[in-house]
């Protein structure tokens, strides 16, 4: 009866996390969306609001992590349950980094506000952030089921992601070559793209967790990675 | 005697985790340094160095992660010991990301030798690595100590990096505003000096984590921060 009801206690503490981790992505998610809808419409109000919702993720993280250690230390568990307590920690870490990524690009509105974004590039901006926040959704949604089998496709279509950027950043240099009054908007705005890019990459840090929870082992091989952009050199003659 | 033999044993785990962080801190900055020599040189022999030796720190934190959950599971730890475990996970995951931010910059020496890093922007990026490298250095030696107060110390000590950064984002800025020829070097040597930046972040990072395995709480208040480079709009008329 009184191991029950240990373990009931236990479960109820793994639930915790589970849950605050749960939120943590819900909160992300959104802080992305906002960012960059208050990019593309130049909403400095938006903005601030990402900025500021910065501190709950960051208390969240600290919560998961303090809570950790506390269970390990009062439950010592071992195997899966150990397993599931140190992917916590792990995936609370990375979504806590999506969130500084949204709050990144937040910072940003004011620089770009006064020339606004091109609108043909607020388009690739918004569909670069709609596949991320797709692949985040996913991931977050395979973390309440555990399937190791769909954390492993989705840390393969991380290039997707990755061609878009690629894409994006051509296109920027492009209006930056054209115009050198697009330089400075356009500089925060490849940062900015390349926020959302990198929050594909936490996705993916989430997936390969969710398969360690799951299985133990880390997922083979190297993961596809488009890397183009790093070596991009657009033509400025003509 | 049983007891004093395990425990020496335990002693031996987590020596063998502190040397494999100190090795991996070694290896970390020796790819930040010379990724920038590369970059400053236009060395790819040497860039691509730094490219495989990320392949050696992303095992060695693997090693870690996994070693750290068998000492876990296998001795049970609680207070100090756990913290100091717990610890090791989160600084070998921040030494492995400043190892990824010189491959990020090793993999932008193609993109930008076929003009060079003028030779004034050049100092800059050194003298930056310089600064973000010192206080790497720093807070490795302050993790064989483990002197709460110097990690203190360090956290706030990140704004100079900071300061140095937003100065060079201006220069790029410039520079590409002077000739289009130098928008594509320009854009991803911005994209090195945030990367060199972001080392600083981690070094701070390490050094929080230092004071969490001290003390086992989170220095108090926010990072002194300077974010101007984020809102920095130059002026392109005259």
């Amino acid at each position: 009866m009184a191991s029950s009801h240990i373990y009931s206690a236990f479960d109820e503490e793994l639930k915790f996390l589970a849950r605050r981790i749960s939120e943590m992505g819900g909160l992300a998610e959104q802080m992305v969306s906002e960012s960059v809808q208050a990019l593309v419409t130049s909403n400095t109000a938006l903005a601030q609001k990402v900025i500021s919702d910065d501190a709950t993720l960051d208390a969240a993280e600290r919560e998961v992590g303090d809570k950790a250690v506390i269970i390990i230390a009062r439950r010592q568990p071992v195997a899966a349950d150990l397993r599931e307590i140190m992917g916590s920690i792990r995936i609370a870490a990375d979504l806590e980094r999506v969130g500084d990524l949204g709050k990144n690009t937040a910072k940003r509105v004011i620089a770009v506000q006064a020339q606004g974004v091109p609108r043909k590039l607020a388009r690739g901006l918004e569909h670069l952030s709609e596949l991320a926040l797709m692949q985040l959704k996913e991931v977050l949604d395979v973390y309440t089921t555990r399937s190791a089998e769909k954390a492993k496709s989705i840390r393969e279509r991380d290039e997707e992601i990755d061609a878009m950027y690629t894409s994006i950043f051509r296109e920027l240099l492009t209006y930056m070559m054209e115009d050198p009054r697009n330089i400075t908007p356009c500089t925060h705005l490849l940062f900015c793209a390349k926020n959302i890019e990198r929050i594909g990459d936490h996705a993916t840090n989430i997936a390969e967790t969710i398969y360690y929870m799951a299985t133990g082992a880390q997922p083979e091989g190297d993961r596809p990675k488009d890397d183009t952009a790093n070596t991009v050199t657009a033509s400025v003659t003509e």
